[in-house]
């Protein structure tokens, strides 16, 4: 079992043991997953970024926790769905591999910013 | 190697590969996932809780591919601050089972709604 | 001068007075509102639908206070950028009324679901 | 009757005719205002705070597209709550002028990083 299928399970446990799966729809917990994702940019939404490379105590610690939230929701989400977040992360990065090739996207963030 | 750590691996080769390191501070890191997190509310915003649970394929495919940004700028955002997101988030599901106990917690979602 | 000239030039004293303008870069105010419109998520996550659409009067206080958020952040963001979101908003909606006829639109969210 | 009164006006009656009341329940808007305040993220994303400060035109038109979405949905999602968007605005501004005090505020961000 991988280390996300044993957070999945864990989850799963802590979900049903206080009967909060009536709350936890796809449309919900992606809604979690994005506040938990807007209380991430509070930590680095005043830094420049260069401070924001190196974080002092108590920003790093408020980034950590915030990561583990965001995590948490990714995978309750991904379990309602029966999706596996690890296959579709291996799929994405093959994709952008070959949806960025070396030699066109060295340096440049154009076709980010192009948008 | 777990598996996170393994695309964390990859990840890093495919920036430095583009020389996009330059782009990747945690500032923008954090950017680029809630980005992709409001993306993930796009699949949702306008179906009922009910559907949300029982995707079409257009929208789950959609569901999977922001699925996996999310986790893949996840591990990025992490991997460029050094801390590990799955320590964290064991930690942090620790942390929630303290918090919440289950005689408490069974059935209501006010400790959220209570702001 | 319209009402949001009124705030607009009330934000800018308030940001002058502070000093903060070396705060509130364009990509620093995007963050901020994009934070806040986090914060209106967090009010609304576990609610259904009908509970949203009768809220009782702490998470309503709450809606109202970041709802004033969201809007502060933005009209200091347009200011930044020489945008006048007002002239912006009649001219995308005078766009949404082509784009989506009546005849067509009835009754149907498929446009946004399609994806 | 302010623009941003008109505004309502006329989404109203756009709404309507189209029979979208179904939609737009004040759960559904606020996902779909943090889902346009992601499209506001993409655009900054990979740009330096110099860069996002001098936009050149086609991000420009996309940040302008953006923030018109973004104040479309909060004047609807306000609506629906029956709060006025202005008044709160006012209000809190008045409150942030009390909370952080020319004196103390003067050139830090501190108050906002320390989380």
């Amino acid at each position: 079992m991988s280390d996300l299928e044993a957070l999945r399970t864990q989850l799963r446990e802590f979900t049903a043991a206080r009967d909060w799966d009536q709350f936890h729809s796809p449309k919900n917990l992606a809604m979690a997953l994005a506040a938990e994702s807007g209380e991430l940019l509070e930590v680095f939404q005043w830094l420049t970024e260069e401070q924001s490379a190196r974080l002092e105590d108590k920003p790093r610690a408020a980034a950590a926790d915030e990561i583990a939230d965001v995590l948490l929701y990714l995978i309750r989400l991904a379990d309602t769905l029966g999706i596996d977040p690890l296959v579709e992360a291996r799929r994405k990065l093959a994709d952008n591999e070959r949806k960025y090739p070396v030699d066109k996207a060295r340096g440049t963030a154009k076709k980010y910013t192009e948008l």
